[in-house]
């Protein structure tokens, strides 16, 4: 048999599964597996560093199907190359309930999917910071310990979208050159011809950006192996235009928009068996094609163990510190280091925005967490994400720790993604927290797949004053906390600052979000506690001396007002209480008795927060006081804004004392 | 004084103003006015088709700053050629509560100002959609009616923004010619020098996208004037990368990050004036310049007054059609036509897919209301969003009304909002309700100006099955819902979803969106009533017979499932009612009293909505039973994840019943 002959046969088991998945799922995507095997099997087969037997060995190449709906193409190399989880009953399970084949991608389903994917560009994004994590482990580590490429498939979806703009040009600027693209160019989206709708020329695009680029045809693997060796001595990113065909080997809808999305139908698939010369039934793989692909992953299993044996020679310091990396535990230590920092606080009482207190905490957390990558999307002096002596990354240099990302908040985001996953490493950045809109598909699946990440939103409400309305967050408080799994917090002041951060950084299991002020806000937590107290949520900050009429409910820089509203609803003759809320998320996880004991019994329930009401019913209910927006802001001083919308202490305090008059 | 001279102090004139409004505000930015004073003074003084009489007659010029930081270039400029409202008074106002000198320019607050901007990206987004509009117009009505061009001015981070790649692919492909963009290439971002985050070629980047592209001095009028022309000749749109030195004429911060975002200090300005040779106080305009910009807004006026002459001339009937396209009154009968379709449906009853409900009520509306167009981001068979016959526009035919605008939600809806603003157009647009995240800030800013504008967003929740979690809104309606300004419909059948489509398309003031399902739904609305029941956002579909024990709130698909509690409930001996709740927010625009009804006095209230509960506890209370989900989704056949998520009409009844129990 020529290798030739081999190739083939290797890469129309993946499209016969492929093809008979789908089948027998009754939906899914046959059009791309087929289109790409070629490309797949050149890759999985003679390049990649993947070991089935453990696919999640630190230092392996990363491959990343940016086209998620391809999915029975990741499905099929897995099997064949022998990943145990993968069994042909999973293959015959495809997009069913509980199966380990969901219909995308999912790498908290499936062993040795590195990301998820679907939603286009996603991967693409991912990716770049999965290739940014292994030059920064490099740096550290050393390229002995850390060495590995990323790859991915991308189809014409992911580079029309926006986000794709984003991530090629910071990964040309930083000279990734160890990232590896394959194009997937079948001209074919769902409406029909990309002709539709796209005249653009991608491989001037990819060179615009910094990029090598080049055109191959995507079903010849001498050809593709070339381009891969190519890629290989490149000091740039490389992106490969592959030109294929779509459903290769469907004898009328290959090359068509038909073959994307949809079962091929018994006809079309038996002439497809014909066309590819595969006799084998549905889910048959025959000996040879099974040993030539068991062969490849046992290949990929030496590397890893001789990397391994690598590994265990070094300096036992360095391994160590390597290894806690790669798990993600914290520093020994971090408690405490908060604790001290957090006594400080309580003493100094510092008037000072979040978001410098964010900063001020970042100073302490980076000197003592070496592993944090800090960033913002060109708003390092707004965000205050770059602290003290923090180093830049430079595409010549990656031993610095801080990443100037450009005005990019989604590429931002998913690169993210991309380093959290790559593990060693936790991200940070910052933007405005309107901008988080930007951001938000990224972000979405940072809490699906459940990242490590924490995302510095800045200039939380009108309280950022004279930019406007648009600028100015309203929504984006409830439409974060709106997202499962992912932690919205907002402090009160510097204390509760400081205790977000280590909930953010302690989280194994999700991203958060810190929402921080441009506004100065006072010291509220001036009485020192080594437990974490925004780790319930809500906690009653101020108390009611006695049984409270009234509770009022504020986060952020609105505690400052409730605290203020209390006093004035104490002058009047009324006892009020104080909870401040600075994570919705958290308090939902406590128990029922906790909740109860915070939401109280007070006849008057309020709540003060600067942006829309939706949630907050939780706290108050249907019918309790909200002070908050119910519109978009305006562009003025900031304290005029408050005061013309209404959240102030009178207004608070007015609103209750009308409320128990009425009661009364 | 020469022409150079001329210039200089014209532009000067804008420089002065810019520097001294920001520092009067003590906020703003003065770098980009200053930078690009030239660029915008050769294009308002000799190109610009604009009336400061009458700044929004129908075929003039549109001028986008996309880099809406820049404000106060635009207020200079309408100050300059003589807008009335714009006074002096109104400059020294800058960024001050009620002025119309806002922090980013409000097309909503300003007279003269085409979009507002300030989110980077959007505003060439909007140009695109600008530039499309016009030549819609064009082809419908003559381009000796329609005949002008759109102009943008974007900076790096517009053209960092993901977005920017969206906006320039589609004009690239639909060889927008009359679109030019000047690109303010300052070589600087806030972070510092644009080396920082970015090496890529701008120019052989939009080249890669069907442009045609060069570079100029952008401090040089004749080079300026002469790209302007050159623009007007090509047949693709066109970019003018203009160097430019931001902050221009400060003697220490011009060129720097310094003088971008802050007021540049009295010494400073000192500086400045004596190095741009301007001796005059602040806010006071010498009256050579003074004649010289009038001048300019003179011969523009005469340009308005030949067209309208024209536009007298023509055929009356095509003039009226114009005209009332331009004011945005829908065609005569249009409430008749729905009535009858409404009629029809809920006689035959079909059981369809709100998807498909919805192309069938685009079938009776884009055959009555000739100024809508459609489109889809690549989901056009899975959208629905092709009615018959609809044609699709090319670049070389822009006669239909479809738009295939490929994998590009964001840039799509920014365009959409761009179409609305021009007027003369209605747009609507499709894509799964998943990906409304990757819109989301270009939905924000249609609802911040109050556009006309349909977003159709199918595949609304699990009910997409197979897709798995990457593809099933969970926390979109909420995150949506949490938008202000914008109408979230969920409609429960094919009658609801004409009435939803009626209440769109007549709403003037905001854009709407609709949440469409992929499952087929059963017709609920069986009895025709000519009144729009929808319009009250939630209404009693199915009232109890007698007091209601439970009252039960659904929306869209699971109406149905709350149809089938009911009959569960009342199996079991209890009565209940169903409300739909198409629409959140026109529901919190009716009466108190007809709040009061709609909510009911029963015992026990139950919402089912296979979506996150956020926002429901408004009909429930905090209390109340929800059903629906509290995490995201996952792949398999839908009827198995409602079953899997307890989103059933069992679960509901069982809910209900034993709240009854536990009450009784």
């Amino acid at each position: 048999m020529t290798d030739l002959v081999k190739h083939q046969r290797m890469a129309n088991a993946i499209r016969a599964l492929a093809m008979d998945a789908v089948e027998k799922a009754n939906s899914g995507h046959p059009g791309l597996p087929m289109g790409a095997a070629d490309i797949a099997t050149v890759l999985f087969s003679r390049f990649l560093k993947f070991d089935p037997t453990e696919p999640n060995w630190p230092d392996r190449d990363r491959f990343v199907l940016s086209a998620g709906h391809g999915s029975m193409l990741l499905y099929s190399l897995l099997h064949l190359l022998g990943v145990e989880e993968m069994t042909m009953t999973e293959l015959e399970n495809f997009r069913q309930l509980g199966s380990k084949t969901p219909g995308h991608p999912e790498n908290f389903v499936t062993t040795g999917i590195e990301t998820t994917t679907g939603p286009l560009g996603q991967g693409l994004g991912n990716a770049v910071g999965m290739a940014m994590a292994e030059r920064l482990l490099a740096a550290e580590f050393g390229d002995d310990i850390v060495d590995h490429r990323t790859y991915v498939i991308a189809s014409d979806g992911d580079l029309m979208e926006g986000i794709s703009h984003e991530s090629i040009s910071i990964a040309g600027h930083l000279k990734l050159s160890k990232l590896i693209v394959f194009y997937d160019d079948n001209h074919i989206t769902i409406d029909g011809p990309t002709s539709l709708s796209e005249t653009g020329d991608q491989v001037a695009r990819f060179e615009a950006a910094g990029w090598n680029a080049s055109r191959i045809d995507g079903h010849n693997p001498d050809e593709i192996a070339a381009a891969v060796e190519a890629a290989h001595k490149s000091d740039r990113p490389t992106m490969i235009a592959c030109r294929t065909t779509i459903g290769f080997g469907a004898p009328t809808k290959a090359g068509t928009a038909g073959s994307h999305g949809s079962p091929l139908g018994a006809e079309e698939i038996a002439g497809a068996r014909k066309q590819l010369g595969w006799d084998y039934p549905p889910f048959e793989i025959p000996s040879d094609v099974r040993d030539s692909w068991r062969i490849a992953g046992l290949m990929a299993s030496q590397v890893r163990k001789d990397w391994e044996k690598h590994l265990g020679s070094i300096d036992a310091e360095k391994r160590a510190e390597f290894e806690r990396r790669i798990r993600g535990d914290l520093p020994a230590g971090f408690d405490e280091t908060i604790a001290d920092y957090k006594k400080k606080l309580s003493a100094d009482k510092p008037k000072v925005a979040t978001r410098k207190a964010s900063e001020m905490a970042l100073d302490v957390i980076n000197a003592a967490v070496p592993e944090t990558i800090g960033g913002s999307a060109d708003l390092s002096p707004s965000n205050n994400t770059r602290s003290k002596g923090m180093v830049a990354v430079t595409p010549e240099d990656f031993s610095g720790r801080y990443i100037h990302w450009g005005i990019r908040e989604h590429g931002m985001a998913s690169a993210m993604n991309g380093m959290a996953l790559h593990r060693g490493v936790i991200p940070y950045s910052g933007t405005f927290m309107v901008f988080s809109d930007y951001a938000r598909p990224a972000i979405r699946l940072a809490a699906l797949m459940g990242n490590r990440v924490v995302f510095v939103m800045t200039h939380d409400s009108i309280g950022l004053g004279e930019d406007g309305p648009t600028h100015q967050p309203v929504e984006q408080l409830a439409a974060l906390r709106a997202i499962p799994n992912l932690l919205v917090f907002r402090p009160a002041d510097v204390v509760e600052t400081a205790e977000c951060w280590q909930l953010s950084l302690e989280r194994r299991t999700g991203p958060s979000l810190l929402a921080l002020t441009r506004q100065n806000l006072p010291t509220v937590r001036t009485v020192f506690e080594h437990n974490n107290r925004c780790s319930r949520g809500a906690y009653e900050l101020a108390p009611a001396d006695g049984d409270a009429d009234v509770s009022i409910f504020a986060s952020g820089s609105e505690v400052e007002i409730a605290l203020e509203a209390k006093a004035q609803i104490e002058a009047a003759g009324h006892k009020a209480r104080v909870v401040s809320v600075p994570c919705f998320e958290l308090f939902e996880e406590q128990s029922e008795d906790y909740q109860a004991d915070i939401l109280g019994t007070a006849p008057v329930k309020v709540a003060i927060e600067a942006a829309i009401r939706q949630g907050w019913d939780r706290f108050i209910g249907n019918r309790g006081v909200f002070i908050g927006m119910d519109r978009f802001g305006a562009s003025g001083p900031y304290k005029e804004l408050y005061a013309k919308f209404g959240i102030t202490a009178e207004a608070a305090a007015k609103a209750a004392l009308d409320r128990l008059t009425a009661l009364a």
